[in-house]
C-alpha cells in the first residue's frame, strides 16, 4: 500500500469517449498508480459515473490510509465544460451527456472538492505544467488521433473560451470546397490530417487498384485500415504509405501555419495516436509552416512531440486543479 | 485652447502605413483634439518620425499649459512589435522598418513615457475597453480592409503572442488550393473576402464580358474599382456587385467560423473599410458562421461592427497604455 501526507496528493480522472483512467498523482507530477477500464458510453450517463466512481475506489483502495484523505478530485472529460457550474452541457464522445451536472454528483458521490474540465483544454496545460512546455508562457496542444481536438495556454493560463469549447482546431476550414465533415462544415483539418482522414485515403487508393503493403498488414481486408498499420507500412518503405503519410503531414503543416499566425505560440505540442509517428509526420510538417506562416512566428515557434504521451488527460486534469485552487 | 488637469490626457498616435493620426485622447474615451498627415512612408524611417513628432507638436499646440504635461504617449503602428523592447521589428506597410526602437527614439525625442503597441492588436483592446467590447472579456477584433488584420483579447487583456505578431488572420488559409498571397501561403483569408479581394473579383467578372454599374461608377476604367464602388454598386441593386459582395461575405463566413471554433469569444468585432458595408457584409457572414461552427459556440458569439471606427487605433493605443501602466 502506498503511503502519503495529506498534502501531496490527488485524484485524476480522464473521461473518454473508449476508456476512463484514474489514477492517484503527486502534486510534482509523478503518477503513482493507475487503474484504466472501459467507458462503455453506450450503456448511458448513469452506468458510465458508477464505473467511473468504481475506478476511483479501486485506485482509493491502493493507498493507505483510505478515504479519509479523498479531498481533490480533478475530472478531464471528453466534452464541451460549463466550467462555472461543473456541467458536462455536450459531447460527442459520450452519447447522451446533455448537461451533465457531473461536479455536483461526484462532490455528494465522494465528499471531494472536484474540478472539472474539458480533456484537450487540460492536456494543453498538462504539457505546460508536467510536460514538453514546461516554461513556456504561450503554447498550443494538437492532439492528432482518430480526430483532431486542442487546447490553448496564454500567459501560462488555461484558455477554454466563453462557453468551454475554444481549443476546436480540428474544425477549422482549410479547404473551403473540400470534403463534408461530421460536424457540418467542409474541409475541416480532421478531414484531412486525421488519424480517420488516414485510413480513408488508404482505403481510397486501394479501391484504385493501387499495389502496397498497406493491405497485406491488414489482412487483405480494407476496412481493417488504421493510421497504425498506414505508419507501419511507410517504416518499411512502403510507397504508398508514405504518400499518404505526406499528404496528412502537408495537411497538418496548413493547419499549423494557422496557429503560427493566429497565436504567435512559443510551442505547438503534438500529441494523440498520430503523433507517434513522430519526424515521419512532424518533419514534413515543419517544413510547410515554415513556408506558409510568417517569418517572425514561424522562426519562433517549436513544434514538438507531446511528453506526456497517454497521461495528458490526467496530468491535464491535476494542473487545472493546480491552476483553480492554488494549491489543493 | 484646451485646459487640463495633469491626470486626464494622454497623446496617442495611430502611425499607418498611408496616414499618422495623432490626437489628445481622456483617460475616459473622448477625443479631445486630433491631426492627420499623410505617412508619406517611401521618404524613409527619419522622414517618418519626423512628421510623427511634428503631428504631436501640432496636438500638443492646441493644449494650455503646454509640454510640461507631455508624460505619456502610446502609439499604435502597423507592424509587428517587440513589446518589451520597444521595437518595429518589421512591417509590411513600412517599408524599411527593420527593428526600430521606436520606444527609444520618441522617449528621447518628447521625455514622455511612450507605450508601443501594434495597431491591429491594440484596436481590440480599444473595442474592449471603449468600443462595441466594453463588458466583455473575451473578445476577437478583425479589420477587413485593403488587408485582414485582427487582434485578439483573453481574459480582458490583450494578447499578442510571443513575438507580437499574433491575431494574422487575415493570412489564414480557408482555401489550400486557393490563389497565392503575396504573405507566401495559398488560398488566405485575406485573398477572398478583403477589399482588394472583392475589386479583384470584380474586375475579373468585367473581364469576362458581364455588364454591371459597377464599370459605370468607376467611369468605364476597371482599375478604379475599388471594394467601396462595389458596395455603391450594390446599394443601387447592381446584381453582379451584390454577387461579389455575397461571395466575400461567404468567405469571411468561413474565416470566422474558423475562429468561433478556435476561440468560442464572446464577441468578434468587425473594422476596417469593409465593415461600413454593414449587414450586406455582416449578414450573410453570420448565416455562414451559424451553418459552418459548433451550435454552442456559434450561439454564444456576436459578431457586430467595430464602434470606434477610424479611431481604433488611437482609442487602442490609449487603453494599451492603460493595461500597461494601470494608470497613466
Amino acid at each position: 500500500m502506498l503511503q502519503l501526507s495529506n498534502e501531496e496528493r490527488i485524484i485524476a480522472i480522464d473521461l473518454g469517449g473508449t476508456k476512463i483512467a484514474a489514477a492517484l498523482v503527486s502534486l510534482d507530477g509523478e503518477i503513482m498508480c493507475q487503474e484504466q477500464i472501459p467507458t462503455l458510453a453506450e450503456e448511458g450517463v448513469d452506468a458510465v459515473i458508477s464505473r467511473l466512481l468504481a475506478a476511483v475506489d479501486r485506485v482509493v483502495g491502493q493507498v493507505d490510509p483510505p478515504p479519509s484523505w479523498l479531498t481533490s478530485l480533478a475530472i478531464a472529460a471528453a466534452g464541451a465544460i460549463d466550467a462555472e457550474n461543473g456541467i458536462v452541457t455536450v459531447s460527442p464522445n459520450l452519447p447522451g451527456w446533455d448537461n451533465v451536472p457531473l461536479k455536483a454528483i461526484l462532490e455528494e458521490a465522494t465528499g471531494a472538492k472536484v474540478f472539472l474540465v474539458n480533456d484537450a483544454s487540460a492536456a494543453a496545460l498538462g504539457e505546460y505544467r508536467y510536460g514538453a512546455g514546461r516554461g513556456v508562457e504561450n503554447l498550443l496542444y494538437i492532439t492528432v488521433s482518430t480526430g483532431i481536438g486542442g487546447g490553448i495556454v496564454v500567459n501560462g493560463r488555461m484558455y477554454a473560451g466563453a462557453s468551454g469549447t475554444a481549443g476546436e482546431f480540428g474544425h477549422m476550414t482549410i479547404d473551403a470546397g473540400g470534403p463534408r465533415c461530421a460536424c457540418g462544415n467542409t474541409g475541416c483539418l480532421e478531414m484531412l490530417a486525421s488519424g480517420k482522414a488516414v485510413a480513408r485515403e488508404a482505403q481510397k487508393r486501394i479501391s484504385q487498384g493501387v499495389r502496397t503493403r498497406i493491405l497485406e498488414l491488414a489482412e487483405g481486408e480494407p476496412e481493417n485500415i488504421t493510421a497504425k498499420l498506414v505508419a507501419a507500412a511507410a517504416e518499411r518503405g512502403d510507397a504508398v504509405a508514405l504518400e499518404v503519410i505526406d499528404r496528412a503531414a502537408y495537411y497538418l503543416g496548413v493547419g499549423l501555419a494557422n496557429l503560427v499566425n493566429i497565436f504567435n505560440p512559443e510551442m505547438i505540442v503534438v500529441g494523440g495516436g498520430m503523433a507517434k509517428m513522430g519526424d515521419m509526420l512532424l518533419e514534413p510538417a515543419r517544413k510547410v509552416v515554415a513556408e506558409r506562416a510568417f517569418r517572425l512566428p514561424a522562426e519562433r515557434v517549436r513544434i514538438v512531440r507531446s511528453q506526456l504521451g497517454d497521461s495528458t488527460g490526467l496530468m491535464g486534469a491535476v494542473a487545472y486543479a493546480q491552476q483553480l485552487a492554488g494549491s489543493v
